[in-house]
């Protein structure tokens, strides 16, 4: 797997702290943008919406309309591409045990540390 | 899982399709910087140099000195991070799931209007 067409949106839209920090919110529940909104008061409404027509743009997030709402919800297909691209879905497993085996590794280095002399 | 102090090197990191196409390649094997800057004739030795410089910075590339030879490793544990936050160790199956089946019915759809009159 290399770079798709869309990728370079995916990338773009990742690349703000303000978006990563909404679609840390929206992997919560699906949100209005008013909620979301009062989430993020530090950006206020115009910036909310702005952030939130790049990430639609790259298809990670995708509105719903329910009368005057807009739900908000997102779709980790374009995470799981990343993914996909440099790890595979038959690594994922291996990727997976190494990192837990890491940090066991490293609280036990850890527990070491404190106790020892 | 949130915003870690790292995460926007990785992101900054990732927003260049020069960057990604080196993770590419360094997803298929280790490579020393001159067999990179020959895969990339487009973008010149030094800025090959420059963009493994910000990988590095990010945590994506490991390099490792061998006399004169600087061999590039790619490190995943970035992406897997990028995966944990919004997919999860658990989520994982199922989202993997959700897109072969969905690719299967995209195939089995286009079949139907092959064959449809």
């Amino acid at each position: 797997m290399s770079e798709q067409p869309d990728d370079d949106k995916v990338f773009r839209a990742l690349a703000s702290p303000h978006r990563r920090r909404i679609m840390d919110l929206l992997r919560e529940e699906p949100m209005t943008t008013g909620a979301l909104d009062a989430r993020l008061p530090e950006l206020g409404r115009c910036a909310v919406m702005q952030h939130l027509g790049v990430l639609e743009e790259a298809g990670i997030v995708v509105a719903r309309r329910q009368g005057r709402l807009r739900w908000n919800h997102l779709d980790v297909m374009p995470i799981k591409r990343i993914n996909d691209r440099w790890i595979g879905d038959y690594a994922s497993g291996a990727v997976g045990l190494i990192a837990r085996l890491k940090s066991e590794l490293e609280g036990a280095g850890e527990a070491t540390a404190v106790t020892s002399p």
